[in-house]
């Protein structure tokens, strides 16, 4: 801004006196229909700009790092928000836990560089799927349960091979308007831990529907139905039909989300 | 039994025809009133009761290790039964998780030696009880959100001066018609655990309440509001009244029990 400053404010004026916020919060999926703000449907976003338009007055929206479906988690998801408003960080945290239901939960406000983007600006996103073999209380909408053995080696060997190859169009949601297909996927392994087997995959981006999709194939590998020559033949071919079924999305969840570090104010 | 079988059976026969099985299972007590069965309430024992009745065709009734009250979870939770039915375990538990609710999960089932008590038999149970500092979507009704600051070092020097007392009156529910109040503790620690701070308790028997009323004592001390000395006569006194409140249920779980090995058939 020059020091002629002009008392009548343009829209692109206006814009420049407003802060952006990043939000880091975390929800439990099951009551919503996904992330993004939908008619007649309850959902994570729409809770979200509902309780913070309360608080600051006004109507405020919130830019999200990425959609999630009906049911799937996240323990680490960030949006982006614009306010003139001088609040305390640490207060806004505390009064939108206050107004949210139990399902969501506030974890970090900041204010970040202008112009910086929850969705645009994320170098790297990470998600879990988690599968449990026996009946368990305390994963009931939290894990896939899924009573088969899986042999976890055969399905570790073809996740590494997710690492070598850039187009997944094979594992993309029939009818998606991705432009393009090619994602970098830096991390795809299998862990056990107790009774939970725990899928875990990093990429810059994810094509829609596409970790269950991966998870469905693997466990297509693990239960013996296909080989590996066959997955990687999946893989080659770019059909979304050759690749096994989606898994539940209760098993799903964003875990991660890397942003540069020069984007907090 | 001797050559001469009786064909006309009497009870105490009848009874010696029946094999006592164990049962591991673990609950999520949210939606129950607790263990015990109860006129015009749902509880644990009474759902184990229904399912297990239906399935061997008899009404069967079921001893658990204790009482649980209301909201208070079990990751490992021991009963025993008797039939004379000729099942078999692994297809009973599976036919046994199909029936119950989805906050009941059955882990094993097997024969043990006759006479053998999942109440009595029990040398050791432990408990956890389980706080989270900030609103979690993934603990809500799992552990107990306590937003002030805990000093978890005095916490725990005055947990551990829990093993070198018998007495426990200080920490049984007023009116409990508990015929001793002597216990011997042999684990008694806090630990932190990501967001969650956990504090393990085991000890050969425990009171009504007592788990409760010690977690509430300790979090006293971990506030400030009382000394590791005042703390310390807390405990001679003997006087409920004088120890911190009870915090509420549904943070505790019971992870353990222990039984000799010979009982095992």
């Amino acid at each position: 801004m020059n020091g002629k400053f002009n008392q009548k404010l343009t829209t692109k004026n206006y814009i420049c006196l407003m802060s952006r916020y990043f939000v880091k919060l975390a929800y439990d999926g099951t009551p919503f229909h996904g992330w993004q703000i939908q008619p007649n449907a309850n959902t994570v976003q729409q809770e979200i700009q509902k309780a913070l338009s309360t608080i600051l007055g006004t109507k405020t929206e919130v830019v999200g790092c990425g959609r999630t479906d009906t049911g799937v988690h996240a323990s680490a998801y960030f949006l982006h928000f614009d306010s003139d408003n001088d609040f305390e960080e640490d207060k806004l945290i505390s009064q939108l836990n206050g107004l949210l239901p139990v399902e969501i939960g506030i974890c970090e406000v900041y204010k970040v560089t202008q112009g910086s983007h929850a969705r645009f600006d994320a170098t790297l996103r990470s998600y879990e799927y988690r599968i449990v073999r026996v009946k368990s209380p305390f994963e009931v909408k939290r894990a896939y349960q899924f009573r088969l053995l899986l042999d976890v080696n055969a399905m570790n060997l073809a996740a590494k091979y997710l690492l070598n190859i850039t187009d997944f169009a094979s594992f993309c949601k029939l009818g998606s308007d991705a432009k393009t297909t090619i994602c970098k996927v830096t991390q795809a392994q299998w862990e056990q831990k107790n009774e939970l087997l725990i899928f875990k995959i990093s990429a810059d981006r994810f094509l829609r529907n596409m970790v269950r999709a991966i998870v469905g194939t693997l466990m297509d590998v693990g239960l013996g139905k296909i080989s590996f020559e066959a997955f990687k033949s999946i893989i080659e071919t770019g059909n979304r039909s050759d690749a096994g079924t989606s898994v539940p999305a209760h098993g799903l969840y964003l875990t991660h989300v890397e942003y540069p570090k020069n984007r907090v104010a």
